[in-house]
């Protein structure tokens, strides 16, 4: 005879494989019911669109079925009530270690839905004109799969240290910390393969896991497109707001007013547009080519309700520096104005989404 | 007496209703024991989950009580091992309908690591050149969450239309096949906010739900990244090779050698590198202008080992004609090598993949 007692003791050996529990221990296995060599549970999930959902309830009937005299399961899923999610989802009660002694005032993050519009650049830039103006700042690089921020910065390579707490970012010329996934790599041209659920885990270790200390500005570069990466800095980080980079590329347009939508759909201010690779200087006439076409920003910030905060031209110059990991050395005077605005606008983190920072419920 | 035998053989009779086939056949019967006038034996289902479970058990029942001289029969279900059910089921990843009446010669994928270099202009010269070749051709649009494709072959929306063996790829007007997800959205602007594994059945859908019919070519335009798409692309496409595209900007070297490392862990060929965005011409000069640093590409592919097809220049007119849907217009004569190029050296697409093709196992 089958006990609710093996039931359980067999659930007790699945984890969640995010919140890294048992299910029995996450209060997930509920109304079990044993009919001969038949068992009937119900998984209560954080999420029925849980992309994991599949996985979770294979590995639950498998355990079950192995044990003696079980031939056939059946589950039944269902949702926690939000109070029985708050119980239980880490974010709000167990952030990483080094997260608890971080004061970060202000996230931002430069997204663009487009690749190659210059989005680390433009991360780059931003936090070199605040520290200019003498800010606390961090970068983030949260593009796992093709981090560009190490090279910019450092003209040999780094690797950062561990401390008591968490990782040590690593500290640029001028001072700025900086955490990216290619200071962690053996060698910076080895490919991350990875799937969603690994690069999101890395992100929210470089925001939980990472030693930042007091910061003013973190300066978070995202990669092209709307999926895991965008998803989880905008759902599991405190974004003060966004900044979008476009180019006058063709099809670019489209494509960053998918992210602005993106932004819209999960509540995430946009700070602004910023406009890159608007023109080229011909070194013989000094004349402005507009090689990728007319710039089509002022419309699209009219569209998007955003302020257009700047354009930036191709700069050989520019493309020097940051190969040869000099990028603070770029006087970037262009960049100064939009820094500014950008300061003045941006709002306090958005504490209240995390419990242990001081005053915040 | 009853034997064995002639169980087996009643069961003979009993299809599963999905597979199409009997159950002895598909190996799902097992352990027959006769006592007397009493049958005992065991399916093995693919899952136990199975909605169809009951029926596949009644009909069992009811084919072996018929046998003269049978007066009980006790039915024990199971599930398969992973290993039992790859050998049954279609293929582990349930193609579509579709895919067992598409004869496809060749899939090439586009693919850079690196975003905003011109892989979609790549992939949608590379079709136009193949086209022009008088080949069959078609596009699969693998960037979910920045697809470019339709906008560069289409003036004006399109929708695909539904047949009874799948999804109708939408036909350029040189007779090109296109499915992208921006054919399927209400609006071109609407983000597509999914994490990886929706992303991966996009792709999945498009290659085994979509009916592509006899194609000489099928071009795979990748997204930037290492991670959801490429993986899906290079584990379920039986795929020729990939194309590399790269571009002189800083930092875009070493974020495609992290795309060359991928697919040399995956064991993709390597078919060669494309330097786009090499320079652009100025207007009153006529002379080139390497905005964008010099070139690195030769360098490149003497690192990698792989051919350099071609070097391709920035070109204000191709931007605008890809805005406007009519990339065919394109002349498009640097391309024309390029493609032959790599005609020449297309094997055929990895047919051995994939079960329901006829002569692989």
């Amino acid at each position: 005879m089958i006990t609710e007692e093996q039931v359980r003791q067999a659930l007790e050996k699945v984890m969640d494989p995010e919140l890294k529990r048992n299910l029995v221990e996450l209060g997930m296995v509920r109304d079990v019911e044993i009919r001969d060599s038949q068992v009937k549970f119900t998984l209560a999930l954080t999420t029925l669109a849980c992309p994991l959902k599949d996985q979770i309830m294979a590995e639950a009937k498998a355990a079950v079925l192995a044990l003696d005299g079980v031939k056939e399961v059946e589950i039944e899923l269902k949702e926690m009530s939000a109070e029985e999610k708050k119980r239980i989802l880490p974010d709000r009660d167990q952030p990483g270690v080094a997260e608890r002694f971080n004061h970060i005032e202000h996230v931002i993050a430069v997204m663009s839905g487009k690749g190659g519009v210059g989005k680390s650049l433009v991360a780059g830039l931003l936090a070199v004109a605040l520290r200019r103006e003498g800010h606390q700042v961090g970068i983030l690089d949260a593009d796992i799969t093709g981090p560009s921020i190490p090279r910019m910065f450092f003209p040999t390579r780094q690797w950062p240290k561990g401390g008591p707490l968490g990782i040590l970012p690593v500290e640029s010329k001028t001072g700025i910390k900086i955490m990216s996934i290619n200071l962690l790599l053996q060698s910076e041209e080895q490919a991350v393969i990875w799937r969603g659920p690994l690069i999101s885990g890395a992100i929210k270790q470089f925001w939980g896991d990472v030693v930042w200390g007091d910061l003013d500005y973190l300066i978070v570069d995202l990669p092209p497109g709307t999926s895991d990466a965008a998803l989880t800095v905008m759902q599991s980080l405190p974004l003060s707001g966004v900044v979008l980079v476009t180019s006058p590329q063709g099809l670019a347009d489209m494509v960053v007013k998918k992210a602005a939508q993106m932004a819209a759909q999960l509540n995430v201010p946009i700070m602004g547009l910023v406009e890159n690779m608007s023109y080229a200087i011909c070194p013989d006439t000094g004349k402005k080519l507009e090689v990728f076409g007319p710039s089509k920003s002022g419309v699209m910030a009219t569209q998007l309700h955003v302020p257009l905060l700047g354009r930036l031209p191709i700069e050989p110059q520019i493309a020097e520096l940051c190969d040869a990991g000099r990028i603070e050395d770029y006087p970037a005077e262009e960049f100064a104005p939009i820094a500014k605005k950008l300061a003045e606008m941006a709002l306090p983190a958005r504490r209240a989404m995390f419990l242990n920072v001081p005053g915040a419920k």
